[in-house]
């Protein structure tokens, strides 16, 4: 697999950063080792990252991973491995698995990623079937997946606190790989078999910035870790509630909100001396699949706004009207694919890293987000296992992407300890 | 990494046994699991295998693997992944380990063995550092391995029940990759940090004829859990102990042993419908590095050996003597690279393949020793990593792998119950 053609414009500061994580190495391997003893990984997450040159930073966390149809498949003995471990951890019992996928069946890309995700399960040594949600299915339904594989679809059957198919098929354990943004249906409350992601996971209780408080704890204890100013690996953001896109309600509190963030922004550029216009990301707290995202240079943009950018924030997945959103500072990506704009995704398993690709979108510039119709993926080299080559120049493909792990697994922790914060019950979870 | 060329005359019985075990594949790896959940996984190990075609089976497993520097560097992720595991079972707070290599540093390849198996263990995260027991070296120094690296070597100091370097250097952990063929040096003993693998594991306690003992159970087991006849993945063997081959003490015992396994194995090879000349494999119980072992097809050969065969059979690895032999099944192998005799070698770390080569042997024929002078290696390809693929034929490479990758771990879970049995005291090991 060649590593697909990258460029950087800045790369000043950010070598800086990475020649600190590659120092520090050993360091970094057991500060992880130690946090994964204090605190439970979560079976599966990817992360958003963008690169500005001066500052590698998560932009988003995802608990509920689609996209594995989009890893280069020389890294599927590592997700076999990791998804191994993360099995024995919960259940080293476990033969079978009921795996969930969202509701959309029409995507068939999205039902590629099923059948990829359910393959390294498989691999890992599990019977796995799928079940689904959708009350449209009420009988197993072969659907054919983008790359021509059948995916055999089946109705959920409760049967006490247990769920299970038509046909008896009793799994040990359930994954849901749907983030429940509808809400959370009664059929997964209170179930005797363990359920990975726990139900808080999903978006229906999940928010953005609960995320990112947890990753502040994160990012301020990894840069004391290896001395370095946190805000190189940590985008600045607000939150803001009690909104109302179609009335207009709370619009001058975002403003304000998006104002003031656009001057802390320019405080810490002024610090840096960088050049670049500051810039903020308003989008859903709850929000998912990139919709309900604005890219946004001063507070007059988010006044008076138009039906058609009304309505685009209001409304994200499953129909969720939006009241909440999260203020957060744009991190421009300067990397490009082939001369697009380039973002990495980078995709964990238990504490792994097990591959990424790049998010590209041709027509989409620098400051804005890229998870829209007409994005495409190019997968990472193998070298994103994110293993270092201390021989090598810091900004080397290998090095830089044992950066991109590092900072991913820094957002992947946070995602725990989010998730330990807001977990209702310590036995539901 | 291209795929060596491996070829096999006969691919009939052995191609129903790879379906059986691909068939069966999410049994066995729900098996594995559990077996490793209640057995500690060793540090490491390598598995000599032999495919017959009709036969795939272990002939020796080595828990203080050589050779990592023959591994495809594909693997170093999976060798990572697992040694992090590993350390995580064994101590997590682990920052820093001491890896304590044999005493053959005139051997450049063994020196580049343990760069590379020292690389894996730092990009796991752990500061490495190597000590000898070599008493020729009394001050740091610095080897150069066969692909120029530089290895630097230092004495051990032992303070209370502590290894430390002289500079300080404080080690949470001990890595053997000395056999301990001469004994257990006082300095390895009763030490407050973890060694590992424990002393027992050393070839001054171990046996063959223990080890293989275990796998009869594993692979009794194995073998009902996929239905088989367990002769076709288990070497039938005896052990012979007493022996004195320079006064030819025991030589008709030794005879005898020889043709009562040769009968044993004509009885299978009739049930089998097998044309081949039964062979046994005598060698040293406690022997390794392919030294002492010889391949015998009749008890005549063991009677009168000249002294040029009874010098080769009585002495081992830093001269040890050898009184106790294993004789062990002969098992042909019929894979070829490039046209030279080839056996694989399948390389563990934790529960997880990580990798393996084709040791290869120009002038050796099919019932041949080859871990002999002359030998050379052939890493295998990356699908090694042992996933099968179950819309291909069995004989694959990809499928193939997946075989040898159960077959060996079959014989790791062997050498843990082996350590297990053989623990002098829980508590030391």
């Amino acid at each position: 697999m060649p590593i697909p053609h990258l460029s950087n414009v800045q790369t000043g500061p950010l070598l800086a950063l990475e020649g600190r994580i590659l120092a520090a190495q050993p360091q970094i391997e057991h500060w992880f080792r130690s946090q994964w003893h204090a605190h439970a990984t979560p079976f599966y997450g990817s992360v958003d990252l963008r690169n500005s040159g001066f500052k590698l930073a998560p932009v988003d966390m995802n608990l509920f991973p689609g996209g594995f149809n989009n890893l280069n498949a020389d890294f599927i003995p590592l997700a076999v491995q990791a998804a191994t471990s993360a099995v024995e951890k919960v259940c080293p019992e476990a033969k079978s698995l009921l795996l969930i996928p969202e509701n959309h069946t029409r995507n068939t890309y999205y039902l590629q990623n099923v059948a990829a995700l359910a393959h390294i399960l498989e691999l890992a040594g599990l019977k796995v079937r799928l079940g689904t949600l959708n009350p449209e299915i009420s009988a197993p339904t072969d659907l054919i997946a983008a790359d021509g594989r059948a995916v055999r679809l089946e109705p959920i059957v409760r049967r006490g606190n247990r769920l299970m198919l038509e046909d008896g098929f009793n799994p040990c354990l359930i994954l849901l790989n749907n983030d429940l943004s509808a809400g959370i249906p009664d059929l997964l409350r209170n179930l005797e078999q363990d359920l990975l992601p726990p139900l808080h996971a999903g978006w229906a209780v999940r928010r953005k910035s609960h995320h990112f408080q947890a990753y502040d704890r994160v990012a301020a204890e990894f840069s004391q870790l290896i001395s370095i100013d946190p805000w190189l690996i940590n985008p600045m953001f607000s939150a803001c509630g009690g909104l109302d896109f179609q009335s207009r309600h709370g619009e001058q509190q975002l403003a304000d909100t998006v104002s003031e963030l656009l001057e802390r922004i320019r405080v810490q550029y002024r610090a840096h001396d960088i050049k670049h216009e500051p810039f903020v990301i308003v989008k859903a707290d709850a929000g998912t699949y990139g919709m309900g995202v604005m890219s946004v240079k001063s507070p007059e943009q988010v006044l008076g706004l138009n039906r058609k950018a009304r309505n685009k924030m209001s409304v994200v997945k499953e129909g969720m009207e939006v009241s909440e959103v999260i203020v957060q500072e744009g991190v421009y990506t300067f990397e490009t694919v082939e001369d697009a704009v380039a973002e990495p995704v980078v995709y964990m398993m238990d504490r792994s890293v097990i591959g990424g690709f790049y998010r590209v979108h041709t027509d989409r510039s620098v400051d804005e987000n890229l998870n829209a119709p007409g994005m495409h993926f190019v997968p990472l080299s193998f070298e994103t296992a994110c293993l270092p080559d201390h021989q090598r120049h810091p900004d080397c493909p290998a090095n830089r992407f044992y950066s991109y792990g590092v900072i991913s697994r820094l957002a992947l922790l946070a995602g725990s300890l989010e998730l330990e914060a807001t977990d209702p019950d310590a036995d539901c979870a």
